[in-house]
């Protein structure tokens, strides 16, 4: 028995400690640019930076706002575009100490940077995924521009997005050679020190990247469960059974506490059956009943939009809990 | 241009009164207790009362508690089963103007709600939604166990939600019927003042019930948009095209900002492709193109798990803003 409101987020401490110690050995130091956006939570950066990683990658400028109050903005990368920059140009101005990075790909989004008083960019490269990102062949062209709008470009990121939950392994790699081949390219365009690229499902795999983005690696959910990687599922949603009918049972964890893109969670000795909006309707398994007031844990299929449902996060040990920390970095 | 940060919920103003101006002179006073679940905004709870409506339906605890802070819990139902009830008996006990309602549909339910100093109760019915819910002719049974703990039995809940989305009015219509058959059997047994049911998809075919607990209606979203109803798209998200691609663009309303579980969201003159994290990818329709910074409307597809992701609305008259409301019933 936990004694917590349900639902809420549970992070097992030692599946959380297994998979930052195996992503920093793997990826030491600035081979890794932790994504915060999977987590969303400060205290989780601050201890993927205690493995040696520095620089950060966000999705938003909330989380860049949000870890520069917590002292780790030294070396954040917004990898993604923002049509009017000019948060990002005051948090860098308040704080000497804070440096981001922000994706562009077109002329509006530089002419946006250098008007929000941005400093540094990467030029971001469509490497396949059909989402942000210039043409391979546009890059130095962009480069030009910013340079000329007094950016510095400190190179390209290209997400292989489309790639990272592709189960087969050998597809997964040939996949990632194939758009790295468009990202070097583009970088041999750009210059620059960086080519920032990968995700938690080629972080072995990606090695023409100089750094990799990763992030779902920390905490894990059941989509890259399926792929073969090191990672422990440390993430569940603790619930409670309020409900017994015969053949199935209710639990208080539904829509509003799970993101639902990858499908419905899953939960040990039972088949889900559906979720409503606070509700988990399940069919426990021959031998395994429930009754009111049990507890169950409930493992998301997409961890990113889990997350940000929740104000806090809880470390455990079991049924103790170490510690409690606030996902700080939601909203935008 | 409206100057919000992106992703941002907008509700339009006009759009809302006529849903709440239809909905109360169809149901009038205490025929209608609107579910604060789909706005989770006191704001708009407020208005909802001002349309004549003193009690409202509740989903979570946290519900009832901000409905009560706000001045608006004189008569709350909490039409949802709870282990542990104690936070609601402290409810009550702290504030004499407030009265609290809990669903019960089972042994353990009652003695939880016992136990936690809860007064009033409903025996809750299952009428064909595997969810919460007792068997109806376990009804009277459990209304004389509640009444022996000390309970006040206000009588019986029973949701029809597997009918209120059937797009065939007829078999809406049918399927109620046989429901609140089920529902009028187990409150014969039972008795109280209330029978309460019904959703947004029924307001008008549930004519058993004493009290409707629609909640949909005040803002819509694109799965009951499918219905014969008079309640218009008032909820949209305001997001910024952040990239344009040959046939495609993106702007900045992803998963975080967006309930999935009933499908993509749908955007004027144009097709979704798909959405992650913070992005959705779409196809501009030929002759509307799109460029960055321009803003665009996403109307999800089902508003619940939606606004649960947002921490204020908008309500706005055109590019006007009129009023900004924190979704102050978030969380649990």
């Amino acid at each position: 028995m936990i004694h917590l409101q349900t639902p809420a987020l549970l992070v097992d401490g030692a599946a959380l400690e297994h998979n930052l110690a195996t992503m920093s050995a793997a990826l030491p130091g600035p081979r890794l640019r932790p994504h915060v956006k999977a987590h969303k939570c400060t205290e989780l950066a601050r201890r993927q930076g205690e493995g040696g990683h520095a620089g950060f990658t966000c999705a938003t400028m909330r989380e860049c706002e949000g870890m520069a109050a917590a002292g780790l903005g030294g070396d954040l990368m917004l990898a993604n575009e923002v049509a009017d920059a000019r948060r990002l140009g005051a948090l860098v101005a308040m704080n000497k100490a804070v440096r981001v990075t922000l994706a562009v790909d077109s002329e509006a989004t530089i002419e946006a940077a250098a008007a929000g008083g941005v400093r540094d960019v990467v030029i971001d490269v469509n490497v396949g995924l059909p989402r942000c990102g210039c043409a391979p062949e546009d890059a130095g062209t962009l480069a030009s521009l910013a340079r000329a709008k007094g950016l510095n470009v400190r190179g390209v990121m290209g997400y292989e997005g489309h790639v990272v939950g592709v189960e087969d392994r050998s597809i997964r790699e040939s996949s990632t050679a194939d758009c790295m081949k468009l990202l070097l390219a583009a970088h041999s365009d750009v210059g620059g020190e960086l080519i920032s690229a990968g995700g938690t499902g080629t972080y072995d795999i990606n090695t023409w990247a100089t750094e990799i983005q990763a992030g779902s690696y920390a905490l894990m959910d059941t989509a890259y469960g399926h792929l073969d990687l090191p990672f422990r599922q440390a993430l569940a949603v603790l619930a409670t059974v309020i409900s017994v009918s015969p053949g199935y049972a209710v639990a208080d964890c539904g829509l509003k506490a799970l993101g639902m893109d990858h499908g419905n969670p899953t939960i040990s000795n039972a088949t889900v059956f559906f979720c409503s909006d606070e509700h988990v309707t399940f069919i426990p398994d021959e031998g395994s009943p429930v009754k009111v007031g049990d507890q169950i844990r409930v493992v998301p299929a997409h961890i990113d939009p889990t997350v940000a449902y929740h104000e806090r996060m809880h470390i455990t040990d079991g049924d103790d809990v170490l510690e409690t920390c606030p996902v700080d970095l939601r909203g935008w």
